[in-house]
């Protein structure tokens, strides 16, 4: 049995996604920016304006505030540095916390170079922020908060309806990375206030090297990648129409199946949550209710997660330790760090992140096998 | 018939590509990043290191000095936006051309606002740059040439060797962007002495959303994508695995086909350009001689461009006019005014582009159509 408990890190493509790109790339393979004539091109453009039309449906946005770019990484990086560069002249303050992923901590590190001021909010022990301590941090000079929708390695889901009353009431822009959340619980950005938000389109079930930056009409952002005025002049390149096309199939199979999915999921987790809590001395990660469906962010005393992880692996079974995009940093996550855990208990940390593919079947075979193993590995551990 | 003679501004994906990439989406899906004790994971890392000894292989490079992004378009921005930002405290100047493409032109702009000089070299009728002058343009502040190999609109090849020659001589950084060029006519960057250069994989038959830059050892360039590590920390964001296979399937091809694919272009070029020579009034732009093998630009005097373009299309021949990657502008090319046509003869001027998948008959035919259209559009037209 192969049990593939990663999907926190990447998700296989939705079969019904791979039928519907193949034909980008083989027949419909045109580009709309310059055969301006072609009626085959035309197809292509239409079918892309679908996509962005599903996306913006996903997130009740507009579907002109839909900007098509090459993942998550890319969104977060235009996110902040375009509103950066658009803040040129006058710098100012962007407000975040220690625990977003690495596509925006070090981007913050850029724009900091560039001259502009970098606030973190503190997180509590679950890795939840306090709206009331944003409303302190905030000056005439923040320019933008961006703090993300839900985290990636514990699962726990910020307040950001509340953060972005606060951002609205004191005019400051406010940006969420979405990558984990989308498709995967609700988001209304004008219920809840946000002026950016990205996506990437491997989190749900489609394409790698495609996502998508929402930008709030009237929000002024500079280009992030400058070159063929592409995306409404704002995102140049050739647009990667089967990976554009496939996003917007994997959305909206999503909006169809999300609700289904979600109870499925947390099902799965509760089965491996109860057998867990039978076994002494292994701690549950991120906020005990607000958290993500799929996620189970874990902390086992005495077991090593790197040796649990070659254990699993041996056995057919995929999940990841430490920081998601980044396992093979050996430094503990920063994340683990930032809700107070030690340099050991980090390193003693696993995240299973469950998808639709999983079958209770597997889940069952995954927790004989873990056990198993938590139980040999304490036995072999120096006392 | 459909005739599809846009090849410049994109390629059909050849289905050897499309089928070595499939399995990478739908079976092996993994991320290497995150899944580090994975079997499947780890034959995605493997089949990316191979397309990455591919492209290595294609512009005698090292293996090490390929890194993967998102297109031709990303690949510019990074070279000249990395170098600037590793020289962010002394600043300095960029030596371009006039007739670059707009990825090149664009982050010019950009990286001027950054408090950086940008100077451009002057281009002949045939939009061919004099080495000499390079070399009267160089000074102790510059920090960066960045010079295409060809021409996208006119097929020019520029003396890419005299100018990375140049560049050593004077120790200042050679970036080319070879979109144009690559896996169709030869590469060797260490003959040509280029430090930084940029491919995208759709201008050769492979995917859409995927290119490089090769980046020598030892060259000082900070990330553009920041992030989660990826690519030896230089380019962040998770592979996209599918089509960096595809990249390197694509090329794999082209360094065994190249030759002979080259050969078939020139021959049907040379059956369009005798019959265009048989028609008085047309003037073939870009250089005689070096000039990419697939590549054909004529002004056509007293015959509109779109209107000519509208017609090809009804009858199923798709080319295109003025800018490849910006079409939708109404301004003239920048490229076709830096070599002197004046507005009217820019409006006058069809790029045709041939690919590896015409054939002869479909070059009899568009030789038809177009023949008769010009007759019939003169006929029609104010004298």
């Amino acid at each position: 049995m192969y049990v593939y408990l990663n999907n926190a890190a990447t998700t296989k493509t939705d079969g019904r996604v791979i039928f519907k790109m193949s034909k980008y790339y083989s027949e419909l393979y045109e580009n709309p920016m310059t055969s301006n004539y072609s009626p085959l091109a035309k197809n292509v453009e239409d079918e892309m304006e679908i996509a962005r039309e599903n996306v913006s449906k996903l997130i009740n946005a507009k579907k002109e505030e839909i900007y098509f770019t090459s993942g998550g990484t890319e969104s977060d990086n235009w996110a902040i540095k375009g509103v950066a560069l658009s803040n040129w002249d006058k710098k100012g303050e962007i407000i975040s916390i220690p625990i977003e992923h690495m596509a925006i901590i070090k981007t913050l590190e850029t724009v900091k170079k560039w001259g502009f001021e970098i606030k973190f909010l503190p997180v509590d022990k679950y890795g939840m922020v306090n709206p009331d301590d944003l409303k302190k941090l905030i000056t005439k000079k923040t320019l933008l908060v961006s703090i993300m929708h839900a985290n990636n390695e514990i699962g726990t889901i910020e307040p950001i309806e509340e953060i972005g009353k606060i951002c609205k009431e004191n005019g400051v822009l406010f940006h969420t990375d979405a990558v984990q959340s989308a498709c995967h619980i609700d988001i209304d950005v004008n219920k809840m206030n946000i002026d950016l938000l990205s996506i990437s389109a491997h989190k749900f079930y489609g394409p790698k090297g495609v996502g998508a930056l929402f930008i709030r009409n009237g929000v002024k952002i500079e280009p992030f990648m400058d070159g063929g005025h592409q995306e409404n002049e704002l995102r140049s390149g050739t647009h990667n129409s089967p990976g554009i096309i496939g996003l917007g199939e994997a959305v909206k199979i999503a909006m169809n199946e999300m609700e289904e999915e979600r109870k499925s999921l947390i099902f799965m987790r509760k089965m491996i949550e109860d057998r867990i809590n039978k076994i002494e001395g292994i701690n549950i990660n991120g906020h005990p209710e607000k958290r993500l469906p799929n996620n189970l962010s874990i902390t086992i005393d005495r077991v090593n997660a790197e040796t649990m992880l070659t254990y699993l692996a041996i056995n057919g079974i995929i999940v990841s330790a430490g920081a998601a995009c980044s396992a093979k940093e050996k430094s503990p996550s920063h994340v683990l760090k930032a809700i107070g855990l030690s340099d050991e208990l980090a390193h003693n940390t696993l995240r299973i992140s469950l998808g639709k593919f999983n079958l209770v079947k597997e889940i069952e075979y995954f927790n004989e096998v873990f056990e198993y193993g938590v139980k040999r590995f304490r036995e072999m551990a120096p006392k």
